[in-house]
């Protein structure tokens, strides 16, 4: 019997779930709820994923109330999911087994900045904007953007990354320690301070990615970087895909430290010129942006203006004053709402796959192709830097062959960047959605997870069905 | 009864480990050896730790002979230890419960190069050196420098870094995926070559540092990066250690992307002057080194140059020259020998502390008065960039009381790192010699990864003693 049946079993039995809805009523007062509205919000999902709600929400304030709450429900075997701000894109929040949702948004504390050590220890429900405001005076910033203002403890959890992900890594580079609530309420810090570490089994990386099955994050020490002195952005369009994925593969492969790197097809800059009253030319188009001294930065961006030129690049419309490069970079961020405007009343379903920097073109061309064959409407963006991209395939929900031929698309995509030695999710994580894929990527690895998840999380209580299966 | 205790009982009933060697000897042959020369051999080590050679030795030439070598010994409940060059310091490759030492050396192959995606894959035996021979002429090169030639195997697993970590990382970031043999003789590769992935639990990472007790690491997929364009080494000598750390406090602070920053006190300069022929002053002296475009090296140099003065820094010694640079670093490679002569006969014990980067000139000044006060003859090295120090003591290892003062000036400087918010360990790794010290480092943190040892090897048979106790 899967994890995931027995604890709807369980669930349907009412046992465990009644008395712990009982228990934490009294114990939060009205930071409990069991309020349709509120628990469908906490079940939130951006795919055609059912709603899954929990039974009930505790909005924590504290790690404590966290462990107080995962204590109840490992005694009553219930399972608990951990909920930051619902931006994850493959139904992380839902709950197919029912049990109990825990909304750590209200713990939004910056509890620590050690600006001379470049670090600082927030509460898991702060976001990356909030962070990033708090830190306006310091003269530090933390980079990780996933373009949604998630929270910090949910990116950690979903080791997500983003644009800047290319210059400056990913959540698994960017944390140095996590508190996190294991499984039986125990409370366990991992990690320390230290910029680096050979004491023992790193638990802190173990936990990043892991989704809320090994554990609920409820403190997150993150590595801070300077201001740079500079800053420089710049937008340049090509004739076609082909010869701007080529300008991106030179530009990795000759070292050239780019901060961001963005690919936009031709049917995405339409949109964004409709949606953000632009006038790109309305052809594949490459967003860059390069930090450092200002000498650096513009040496940069001559090298990568004589790579563009090489591959067919046109005029270079530059941005070096913050208030012309944020305009353009709302542009690049608002493509998510640009492109539902594409198709008004269409349900936007965000792909994520990531290939070696070599093969980046050759799966794009193929994707393309693909896009075009199955008759989608289906934008094209990536971080395309670490060659990781995503399809957003516009679909009328309400017509079955239109989600068919979208999961057929889907998964021809994630085979073709699984065969070609890259992963079928590069930056959203695997929730529900991506589980059928884990196998043909990880092989016998899978069940070494599998081994992992039974050893920390001996009654499956935390976020089942995700993932992976115990059974 | 611990796991050592237990193993060793079963190795004394001699049932299980008897009949290995029988097996073992008759499918390795000339490869397998029980030789007393060669099995001590096997349990080197670098303190005064006491040789505990393994039973017998299997010079293995494939993963599926790996993995055929561990499933005899899963089966018999006899311990196997995974053997690189031996270079290790805490004393990972000891066998205190006897059992099969695996040695790796003969997995010597590159076994792909992806110059075009920036990584390659390498049998675990390929040592550091061997590998950026082998790419000489791509343009590539691999950058963890962790002094000793090492394998890349054993690199990985006791998270190895070294002087060009402050820039490059440590071997967590610099491995993509590895090749390992689970306890029961299984083979999973964890990982693929997409730059970034969220596709599950990081088990690349979770194997990375865990010294052989989880599993054996057989194959390494590293990222490599492109041979600068220039570089410029340089030495500045300070008045005390204090402006010395202060003028490294600030170039991190700064941001600056120097590639290495060491520091080298008073008696470690004599010991290298002495070693190495040179004429340096003789006073703590930082050793830099910067990467990057011939402008970029220039504007990085002249930053550092003003902060080295405004720290009382003397005059700088530059060499951008490959000959010159080389002459520089070998002397700060040979540090280790070169301290050896100070004191002739005497055994070096080498400590490995890492602090946040703010408490580095407080954390060496208390060190330095404890050498002081304890009489002892210890020159202090570090990456400091990393705030990660070593001092070497000088024992001679027949008087008693000075391991018995070494011994306690150890342990106070461990307690003195992991009071400062550091570790025990920045990159040796914790072997026999740092186990004790786990527990404040991370209390509840190590009954997490003691439930993680458990369910990976339940036979407590992969190299048991090491990083922690099973009981």
């Amino acid at each position: 019997m899967s994890l995931a049946t027995l604890q709807a079993e369980v669930h349907r039995n009412g046992a465990g779930i009644a008395l712990v809805l009982q228990i934490l009523g009294q114990r939060f007062g009205d930071r409990f709820s069991a309020a349709q509205a509120v628990r469908e919000q906490h079940a939130h999902t951006t795919t055609w994923l059912p709603n899954q709600a929990p039974d009930g929400v505790v909005f924590a304030e504290t790690t404590e109330e966290v462990a107080e709450v995962v204590s109840v429900c490992a005694e009553h075997r219930v399972p608990v999911i951990a909920f930051g701000t619902g931006s994850s894109l493959e139904g992380h929040v839902n709950a197919p087994a029912g049990g109990i949702s825990v909304d750590l948004s209200r713990m939004n504390q910056v509890l620590e900045v050690h600006a001379e050590d470049l670090d600082c220890v927030v509460q898991a429900g702060v976001t990356r904007k909030q962070l990033n405001e708090y830190l306006r005076d310091t003269g530090l910033f933390f980079p990780i953007d996933p373009g949604a203002d998630a929270s910090l403890g949910g990116m950690a959890a979903t080791r997500a990354s983003g644009t800047n992900a290319v210059r400056y890594g990913t959540m698994k580079d960017a944390v140095l320690a996590l508190t996190v609530v294991m499984a039986d309420g125990r409370i366990v810090h991992t990690g320390g301070r230290a910029k680096k570490s050979s004491a023992g089994y790193d638990l802190t990386r173990l936990m990043i990615g892991s989704e809320g099955t090994l554990g609920i994050i409820t403190e997150v020490t993150l590595r801070l970087h300077g201001i740079p002195e500079a800053m420089s952005g710049g937008v340049c369009p090509f004739p076609d895909l082909e010869s701007a994925c080529n300008a991106v593969i030179q530009t990795i492969q000759l070292g050239l430290p780019v901060a961001r790197i963005e690919l936009l097809d031709t049917l995405q800059i339409r949109a964004c010129n409709a949606y953000s009253k632009l006038d790109f030319e309305e052809t594949p188009t490459l967003f860059v942006e390069f930090h450092g001294t200002e000498a650096g930065v513009r040496e940069q961006s001559e090298l990568f203006g004589e790579i563009a030129g090489e591959n067919g690049g046109g005029t270079f419309v530059w941005a070096t004053q913050a208030e012309d490069r944020n305009k353009l970079w709302t542009a690049r961020h608002n493509a998510y709402w640009a492109s539902l405007g594409l198709r008004p009343g269409s349900k936007g379903v965000s792909t994520d796959v990531c290939v070696p920097i070599s093969r980046l073109a050759d799966c794009i061309g193929e994707t393309y192709r693909d896009i075009e064959e199955s008759g989608l409407i289906a934008p094209l963006v990536g971080h395309v830097g670490d060659g990781n991209f995503h399809v957003l395939v516009l679909v009328d929900v309400e017509k079955p062959e239109e989600i068919e031929a979208t999961e057929a698309f889907v998964e021809r995509l994630n085979w073709r960047a699984i065969e070609m030695g890259g992963t079928c999710t590069g930056e959203h994580g695997v929730g529900q959605g991506k589980m059928k894929y884990l196998d043909r990527e990880h092989g016998a690895g899978l069940d070494v997870m599998r081994t992992i998840k039974r050893a920390l999380d001996p009654h499956g209580i935390l976020n089942p069905g995700k993932i992976l299966k115990t059974d």
